[in-house]
């Protein structure tokens, strides 16, 4: 490694720093996921830190280490998420003017939470780039502090000490397994984790839709690539960091790789289950470990870094996830349009002991024979087995199906 | 206080008892919640205890205590809910065949978790007085122990490690919020703090749709209350327990009363700012301190009791709370039925940024002149004040709003 300019002191320092600033978020074994995994398996529950995710812990420890002229002048960042409602805490906790320059079209509720912390917020650009460029000019403009949401040694420190507590919670954890977007969480864990007890197997996890920083390890060096859409969108980065590349290039023993698909029913199974609302980017670590691609065994710490999802977004995860378990189960069929077949399509379902969510009956359809009628039903089911009985049920009485 | 039959001493032998088995569960501070109820608030989050709820505690406590004897003639219960999955895995933690009695109607998934902790599940009665007649039935034939869900001092004294725990994870705490079903909960958090801490407040809350233990103690002896439908239906309890109601009468400094409205929103503010699911039974104390009924100050800890909750409540509460903070609004109005004027309407939604999530066109209408068409927009929304001035940039257009 040719930088080294985070250290595990550093990372000491940050966690002297912060200690009562921010929350010493629980270890909690999961059971649920340990059964599923086959491993012993502990949640770090940064969802439930300060601000909803860890941001605040590396946006907290830059903002300390400011020089008091640097504080005079106050501080600026770009961000659509997690890391806007970071430094606008952390600059109301040191007493220092924040402005964070947020994207037009950023979530309403997330704007209103990095003003309620504190921060002067500009709705600027139709992206995360466009506030970026707006947020540099206003830099250029009052000499703020760019507090950068990963590329920066302080930044990295103050997320490394998740590490720490996780090695205090739990001294003889095996592997920490770890969300990565643009790095600074998963390179300031691997830091702290591999200067205090190299032992410890330490992994990062991507989405398939935002692989960079996997990309990079598996060939070797740094390279960007486009992030595409996805539920992990607090790690939605096409470049990693430089400094954080060459830390995880160092210390990482391993990049993982999950999907859309397992994200979501980490999410759903998480929420259901453990009873704590994660967001996409948090799930990560759990989606890879209930897949079982955690390569060495033993007991492992899961990093679930936030849990700022937006309640609509936990609506359509909790329909997708009982449509996808056969909880759930929309399904088509035709009939005669006279007196009578309706109340003989529903007694089938009644018979079956599938409550009824929604009807719907359609007479007006360009491939619908006069006379017919198209009935759409969503049903509350126990299970894909249950789905299948109604199914057969249905069409051993002579219905065609659609399962939809 | 006639009865004498849980003591301090039974709770803090529970606690060695239970140590390891059971989760110490994390109290977490709640900047969210202690901002709006203006205390200090502390969250017990027995939400993320074994099972999903404090009733594992009773359960197991109750069961180690039984004699080899009464041990090898396994146990028997009857529960809808909680306590079902806190025998089971009481039971098999305890290596002892367990029978739980289910309604036939229970939900799916509380009697597959009730079957995967291990308990013989019988699915008898279409409610829950006649699955427990089915119970005595069969503790009368083969001689299994009943675990009763709240009246038992092994029970209570279970139930009442929370109460040690909280002590100790918070020393200075002053005030105590549980909620109150049956009374064992409340009860045993009583007896173990106001013999070890009689400083401490303890107050109970219940539904108002539930009110039986806090009419009791208005009233100053036991009454049965029958409890209507409640969102907290882990505390719809009708008939408060006599060793419990005791010990509540004695040590209890006052109940308090939370509606349905505020039990929900407290859920949802808890889900989507704390990153916790609740039943409506453990959101209860959180309603009580959101709505400032705790009459004494100081560090108040608020026990969230559990999150066993159906995910499709999750999603309703989810789609109502946001119709209420005016996220999301449904409003219908009369148009022209002849092309373009839906678009000019539609211009006038995109104008005011509003998201449009579904819309239905509807000409078939008694009411209906001809000619005319009844429009049905679901909008996404900022808040109740853009709810608003969407309703009046209508009207200055000349449409008639109906808001839904």
């Amino acid at each position: 490694m040719n930088e080294a300019s985070v250290t595990l002191k550093n990372v000491e320092e940050a966690k002297a720093r912060l200690t009562g600033l921010v929350h010493l978020t629980p270890l909690e074994s999961s059971h649920t996921v340990s059964r599923i995994s086959e491993r012993e398996v502990f949640l770090k529950l940064e969802n439930l830190q300060r601000t909803g995710s860890f941001k605040i812990r590396g946006a907290s420890n830059c903002i300390m280490t400011l020089s008091p002229e640097q504080k005079k002048r106050g501080i600026i960042a770009a961000s659509a998420g997690n890391h806007a409602q970071g430094v606008a805490l952390g600059g109301t906790m040191a007493g220092i003017r924040s402005t964070v320059v947020m994207p037009v079209a950023a979530p309403l509720a997330k704007v209103q939470a990095t003003k309620d912390y504190g921060a002067n917020v500009v709705l600027h650009g139709r992206n995360f780039d466009e506030s970026l460029a707006k947020a540099m000019e206003i830099q250029q403009e009052t000499g703020a502090y760019f507090v950068h949401p990963y590329d920066d040694p302080m930044v990295i420190a103050g997320q490394g000490t998740v590490g720490l507590e996780i090695l205090e919670q739990c001294p003889d954890i095996e592997n920490i397994v770890v969300p990565a977007g643009g790095g600074g969480l998963l390179s300031g864990i691997a830091t702290a984790v591999k200067n205090k007890a190299p032992h410890v197997k330490v992994y990062g996890v991507q989405s398939e839709k935002a692989p960079a920083i996997y990309l990079s390890k598996k060939q070797g060096h740094w390279v960007s690539h486009p992030s595409g859409k996805t539920i992990a969108d607090g790690c939605a980065v096409g470049v990693p960091g430089k400094l954080t590349w060459s830390l995880i290039d160092h210390y990482v023993d391993d990049m993982l790789l999950v999907n859309e698909e397992d994200i979501a029913a980490a999410m759903l199974l998480l929420l259901e289950r453990g009873k704590l609302v994660m967001e996409g980017a948090g799930a990560m670590p759990v989606a890879a470990a209930l897949q079982h691609l955690v390569p060495t065994p033993g007991k492992t710490a899961l990093v679930v870094s936030g849990g700022n999802i937006d309640v609509n977004t936990v609506s359509r995860i909790i329909e997708t996830g009982l449509m996808r378990t056969g909880r759930r189960v929309k399904l088509e069929t035709r009939m005669a349009d006279r007196p009578g077949e309706l109340v003989k399509f529903i007694s089938h379902l009644e018979k079956m002991q599938a409550n009824i969510l929604s009807i719907s009956h359609e007479r007006v359809d360009r491939s619908l024979p006069l006379g017919e009628t198209i009935v759409e039903v969503v049903l509350e089911t126990k299970n894909a087995a249950h789905v299948n009985e109604i199914d057969e049920e249905l069409r051993r009485a002579g219905y065609k199906i659609e399962i939809k």
